[in-house]
């Protein structure tokens, strides 16, 4: 990682978190306009198109930035110390800003307004603990194929996240940025701005208590 | 394997069931609330959702506990001796202790009862016929990659139960554990608790015939 | 491969053969059952069935009997040489075999007749090219996967017959056993046993031109 | 690839391009037919078809021809000065020839017109740019694959355009060849022959965008 230097790696992270939301608000604009009255068929296709692009983003942008596109993934490897605080804090802001770039991207895409407040309600106690729980399991499989298998991470996390869209009431979005830039869309994907503080509370818990929980379970006594 | 301990084992074997168990259940619910009246497609969601999530979890905890999760597995490599007996019956308390706690982590994340009895109607001998053929097929999976390509093994068990929720009548159980704890959820992925013993009888007859069959199969004469 | 004595081979052929045909038949008629009112539903099923259980057959037997669970595979083969005629000729016996017995055994699962006669009409010169594709097509991936990545056989067989699935008016039959053992299902993937000869006709047509084809593109000039 | 003579690369950019084109227009023929009231289903199966006959097609042929199947990709690699310009020009030949072809066998499979002009409308600024982002992906895909893991190249650019086909409004046709080839069909994947050039032209300035941006993002100063 460290032969590309910093205007590489944040090129990298612009160009992959745009790419990640122009393809989920993109794809659940397309989903919901074929399957209006259908609303497990758009969310099969939001969930393939997401979990597809995720693999590929990976494939392309590991190599340069660590491909983290995840302010939640960024601070956990913030707290490992394995990404150092200025760099982590750059991260934020293009990965926030990159995001917001997606967003309207799909808009354009659409023929859509650039950017509007979502109307789409997303709030509650059993949302939240989707997300705690949505966030804790991608850390965890970042965290275990890093270990075991690291030519494995971009498969895998493509596809937790294609199974997290299912298993959550709250579609899983366990990215603070991703949740950020889709409270702009008002579209099959998007969150409503009031909602948007608590989602990404849950996310920062889940991302913190993985990081704790797996330091544990991945280092056996006796090894680094 | 055995540079993990006991402890970090059994924590694997808990986290990775309870998050199968999550998956199945939780994407039950969500497939059955987008598309109540098209079981087809929420049978693909769930279907989805679990053999996804199923390659995730063998990536990650595999190395650690085996990635077991299921007693009809835990009990075949105890009848090849590749585990010891006491920390196979801990695997066994682990794994249905875990699946009681995705049921409930479910439920949770949507809001429903914690636990109540499924009124899911699964019953007779073409259900159960299914069920053998369905864990004797996840272990011809499981034996038949770890002797020739064991990497595969996390992609091969998430494709074969993909498909074997579609082949078998049963939607393919193929696991005690997950069985009890469907039992558990009045939701598209429940059973109802009277139909679950014949289910787990199968399971455990499939179980037995595939490690005796692939013991012959896999193994020439003359060599290990 | 060889290090596998004749029966281990044939019994190879027989469950991968026998668990083919009982997903292809076992998940037409779950998918007809959920969704018998959308077609294009009931066929992803199918596809999604079919193909996932193909890479797993082919990863679990293809070290010990090379996996063709298909005569047209065999004869490809036989035509090249690499499989001596007497065990080609027992292999096509037992794919026809297994294929049945697959048949019977998804029939159970469901509690169907045993086995009956198809009335599924697929007839046409249009059908007919399109087998000739479709097995063209099966034979140029084995051929050449095998040439360049072997190892990525069985994921490039089971993507081919997705794919296939939807490219051809004939949904990709593609094997004379599986067309065999189709005729006698009377349910979604069934074949009429008047239809029967002019599909495998086509089939061997396929096969037959893949081989000399990739005979020649496979092999260039002063190389083996 | 060097191995490979000039009629044998010519042979797989045909054999695949022509695979390509059938796979494309046959899936959506047969899912519109299908699934006539529900486009969600109908464009998921096309999408399915479509990207898992890239994965096999780019794993066959890709050693022979570099499995470009591509005008936009063909010429990325000129600008590059990957290809000679005498080749890439007889690539492009083939590349649209072939497509046509494979449009026809579309055609003869299902029992359609041989060619037929389109109807299918497919404008405006907001397709126009679809096609630069789709196209410009697609290109980052390959060069990122091609710099950090060459063997991931077949599945990321199936992958790519599973995505693409959801997240674009014009279904990401991201092909000079394959626009063209669509323009002879009036089925699902048609395009009007009159939309035809602005697609074309808004795919070179993404394939022209991609290969000045990720010239410099993959090669970090001090290093070849």
């Amino acid at each position: 990682m460290d032969s590309f230097d910093t205007p590489r790696k944040l090129a990298a992270e612009f160009l992959g978190t745009a790419f990640l939301l122009a393809t989920v608000i993109g794809s659940g604009i397309m989903a919901e306009t074929l399957s209006p009255s259908n609303t497990g068929v758009a969310l099969l296709a939001n969930m393939a198109a997401t979990g597809a692009i995720l693999m590929v983003l990976i494939l392309i942008f590991g190599p340069i930035s660590g491909a983290h596109f995840n302010p939640a993934v960024t601070l956990a490897f913030l707290i490992r110390k394995e990404i150092k605080p200025g760099l982590a804090i750059t991260y934020f802001v293009v990965q926030v800003l990159a995001a917001i770039a997606g967003a309207i991207v799909a808009h354009i895409m659409f023929g859509s307004p650039l950017l509007e407040a979502s109307t789409h309600v997303r709030t509650g106690p059993a949302q939240w603990i989707a997300e705690i729980v949505a966030t804790f399991g991608l850390l965890a499989t970042i965290f275990g194929c890093v270990r075991f298998r690291v030519s494995a991470v971009p498969y895998a996390v493509g596809l937790y996240i294609s199974a997290a869209y299912w298993f959550t009431s709250s579609t899983s979005f366990a990215n603070p940025a991703v949740t950020i830039a889709r409270s702009f869309t008002d579209t099959f994907s998007g969150i409503r701005p009031d909602d948007m503080p608590a989602f990404i509370a849950a996310q920062l818990i889940g991302a913190v208590l993985a990081t704790v929980i797996f330091g544990w379970l991945l280092n056996p006594k006796g090894k680094a």
